[in-house]
């Protein structure tokens, strides 16, 4: 191998350049047609993405131009090192939420210190999201299993909506979980706004009835169903265009309601995170959940569109390109971000062929943030919470609990520990339980296995259970199949399950453990098998193993058990059998049993 | 069933007593043989234990009568709620070092709070061992794996040992990590008392050569085997009295030789713990290390001796004894007992038979606690220290690190890491992390599972690894063996697996998940496989599972996967192959493979 090196080194080396930086594969075949279609979908996204921008630095707490700045230089990063084609990247929801609750912890919001500390964040993020991919960590986002984040995003859109309602009413409000948020909403709903909720209510109402209503209606007036989904998207730009005429019109922000009031006209600043290490400690498990969050929300995202059009997604390379954009968006003013997915739909339906695409919103959001700010300024909050509480009351689902329940209740109780957990303390402390109560369910669950004494099927060599199958067993021989890796939490469980189980059994000659369930042994399951071969040796019953795998029988050999087991390894449990009964292979596997074979049934 | 229960429920609750006082069990069939058995057994066993007592007390931070009140009512409540015949409960060298780490945060080694201190941990304990007892909770033992309970007893022996030189050099000195340790003894060296030292190393030489030296000798000049053991085991009581003459008779504590002093003439007093909740919230965690630590100890210990007299040892109801025993020493003076090693095996090999010998050895103590305490006023400290040094060098055991480094990288990465890290950060760090990291490796394994294609073994009905065994395949039909259970950690992994394996494959029509080594699908799981469903349906590629077992199946049933599976499921790989292929079974049972199949070969 080492002969053919050199004429594919500089190959090589282009080939790993290229796994960083995929603009360099997709970029060589760029032309005019997937130019026309990237553009297309930028400009439809950038319009969608103004009102959602300001929303969501809203959530933040951060100053509507923030979330301006956020979409714009980690969209041009993501571009350049992601991997997925349609992909938006910016800021969304989830991701919202959870940095105004790891702020709100170190800063008062509305401060410089805030809009430091979610530029720490941003940074921090971005570090960890680049070290997952450099090092290849991107598998620990499996330990976020479906049920803790089908949980988590369903409770998290619960808490969003809920906080939002402060806008609505107008009232100064606050909470990070939702008995806070609630009661604080009780205690200021004398101080209401009745214009500002009048306004609430009314965008409130219209976008709903924009989701649901009016594309079948559209279809049903004959607009094509192209052209129906596009005006149904706009709906939030026509809610902030009429809400902001209608403020400035009759002059209601003099009547109390709160508007969205001066954004600076420029790009993205340059600016510096503060990296002392107070801060740094304070944020970095917040950091480390908001990547890990993000990631998985991302990736799922980016896995869905890609598959739609028979493309793969390189998880590592993905923590690289999140990295990136997240590193942007903390020196150009703006806050953690991450693959979105409604924004990531209608670029997709819009027809983003490539990352261009991504750039092309970029280079629109900079227009607006240098030329349409002024245009916001009488912009009521409550329409921004408006359209937040619309689109995050489709993140809720409870559907998930009944699934849940109905397929397996230690799924269920991840799910609703998630819901309650999340609800009742927060969003980190919600995703954090449901991590470890997942990884200790398992962990009960691998600590006792399913055991299953297992008989020849008639007429096969196939062995089953005794207790769901009709199958051939002999007194002689006990055989034990037992369902699980044998490892340090169910060593002695096994232990005592065979110990247990031969005392009393005076025919019992031989003991099998049919080991086709069995992936790994590790050193305190030998010591385990070690004992029980010891134990059944000293009541004269010899302990056999069938069915090994190779990984498991390069393991033993490397141990002095095999020298000391007091019976043999057989290839498969039917040599097991037919060796040890001393009978033709033949006659085992007739209907008729021979006579010293029983037959059990369930 | 219901029917019958009436005329044995007298009969069942007198067997629910039973199982929680084991006392009435053995108690009924208690004779005159077991009685001598059990006094042999209760005065070796008491001889051996003055000195012992003292010397734990020592090293737990407390006044050495703390040592004898620990052995006396605890085994008592052992004696009755215990169910090994042998095991010896009091003080032990690692609880004691953990008992002097814990408390050393919170008070000061000499002052009433420290004692006060030591009775709170035990009776924290002892809570916490009696709800696992009751709870059922002993399998929570089984996640301290054999490699970390053998890395922490071994770094606990090296710890021991370092923490007593401070009495062989007769200086003050501190510290709960070997770091620590070491240096406070480099810094105290100056300070040695000579005549200290003196007495120190003779002791500790002549105790090594009893342990090692004696035996053989005795056997050589013709003494019986089992007379040779008895003196042997007399020799720190030999040490112990010389010391004491050699220090009185010379007036060697005015030399500044550091005597035991005074110790009350009492039977184990009355005492009360303080249950302040600032205190109970600092020794919590230590008490449930301590808890967990003694339980595993004491029950390795009750299994080995019990197996070697064909007897079972209830786990659960060990706990409520052990719990019991801590109860009994936090109300009397004492500190966090469990079953020792030596004073067990002593207590086996001299002949106890009951649980009644404990009780008679508690006898023998609370007699020289009232009658014996003056004589040991004059008693060096270091020979105490001589006495702990050659026990718990016997604990240090470095061969588990070549052990575990040939069978597995795990398990070697879990000792060294329990070993370094208990040296280094102390006795709970070390404890903690181990487990920690444990699970850690358990779960990094089981996310990356092994995953082997495989295929006809020729003439069976076995199918094995192509890349291991010289097997039948097709290329119509891809069969893939997952080695391990299905769950949120890596069921991505596979998705990616199957997607990648069959890119290019065009004449792939059938995939077959050999599901023999699944033990277990979770939902997150469940989603991975449908989302492989969906998408090699849409290559025209129909999937199949296949030796699906009961309790899958049954999880599967309650979900729409299996409507929605494109292909079927097979009782059997074999029925898989021979319908898929179309083929009559007995031509692929054949050597001579047909012409669709080929065959592989390692």
């Amino acid at each position: 191998m080492t002969v053919h090196i050199d004429p594919k080194s500089s190959s090589l080396t282009w080939k790993r350049v290229r796994r960083y930086v995929p603009i360099l594969d997709w970029g060589r075949s760029y032309d005019r047609t997937a130019f026309g279609n990237d553009m297309v979908a930028a400009i439809i996204v950038t319009i969608m993405l103004i009102p959602q921008s300001l929303a969501y630095a809203l959530l933040a707490g951060l100053p509507p131009e923030a979330g301006l700045y956020a979409s714009i230089v980690p969209i041009i990063l993501y571009a350049i090192f992601g991997t997925s084609r349609a992909l938006a990247v910016g800021p969304v929801a989830v991701v919202s939420l959870m940095t105004a609750a790891a702020i709100g912890n170190v800063a008062e919001t509305g401060t410089m210190g805030y809009a430091v500390a979610a530029l720490t964040l941003a940074a921090l993020s971005g570090a960890i999201l680049l070290a997952m991919g450099v090092f290849r960590l991107g598998f620990l986002a499996n330990f976020l299993s479906h049920p803790v984040i089908a949980g988590f995003i369903t409770a998290s859109g619960i808490l969003i909506a809920a906080s939002q309602l402060k806008h609505i009413l107008g009232v100064d409000a606050g909470g990070h979980n939702l008995w806070e948020i609630v009661s604080s909403l009780i205690a200021h709903v004398p101080e209401t706004n009745m214009t500002t909720l009048a306004i609430g209510v009314l965008a409130t109402g219209f976008l709903f009835w924009v989701r649901k209503g009016l594309k079948p209606a559209l279809r049903a007036i004959g607009v094509g169903p192209r052209m129906a989904d596009v005006i149904t998207k706009a709906g939030p730009v026509a809610a902030v265009i009429a809400t902001t005429l209608v403020v400035w019109g009759l002059g209601l922000a003099d009547g109390g309601v709160k508007i969205v009031g001066d954004v600076p006209q420029s790009l993205p600043p340059l600016t510096m995170p503060d990296f002392s290490v107070s801060l740094i400690s304070d944020l970095l498990v917040p950091a480390i959940l908001i990547s890990v969050i993000g990631f998985v929300k991302s990736i799922s995202v980016a896995q869905t569109l890609a598959a739609k059009r028979r493309q793969r997604i390189n998880p590592d390379q993905e923590l690289i390109g999140l990295g990136a954009a997240n590193l942007g968006a903390a020196f150009t003013g703006g806050y953690p971000v991450t693959g979105g997915f409604a924004r990531s739909v209608v670029n997709f339906d819009a027809g983003a062929q490539t990352p261009a695409a991504g750039a092309f919103t970029a280079i629109g959001l900079a227009i607006a943030a240098i030329a349409l700010t002024p245009l916001v300024y009488f912009l009521p909050k409550a329409t921004l919470a408006a359209t937040i509480i619309v689109a995050v009351l489709s993140l809720v689902d409870f559907s998930i609990l009944k699934t849940s329940w109905r397929y397996s209740k230690a799924d269920f109780v991840a799910v609703s520990a998630t819901v309650l957990l999340t609800l009742g303390f927060g969003v980190e402390v919600g995703v954090t339980s449901g991590v470890i109560l997942s990884i200790g369910l398992f962990l009960y669950r691998t600590s006792r296995p399913h055991i299953a004494e297992v008989g020849l099927v008639p007429s096969t060599q196939h062995f089953r259970n005794i207790k769901r199958h009709k199958v051939i067993t002999d007194p002689s021989v006990l055989t034990i199949r037992i369902d699980e890796s044998l490892y340090f939490a169910n060593a002695r469980f096994l232990e005592d399950y065979v110990l247990d189980r031969v005392v009393g059994e005076t025919e019992l000659r031989h003991v099998i453990l049919m080991c086709s369930a069995i992936n790994e042994i590790d050193l305190s399951a030998l010591k385990s098998l070690e004992a029980i071969n010891h134990r059944l040796d000293e009541m004269g019953i010899a302990l056999h193993l069938s069915e090994v795998k190779g990984p498991v029988m390069d393991r033993l050999k490397c141990a002095h058990f095999l020298d000391d087991l007091t019976g043999k390894v057989f290839l498969s449990q039917y040599d097991a059998m037919t060796e040890l009964l001393k009978v033709p292979a033949v006659s085992l596997s007739v209907e008729d049993a021979p006579d010293t074979a029983e037959t059990k049934a369930s």
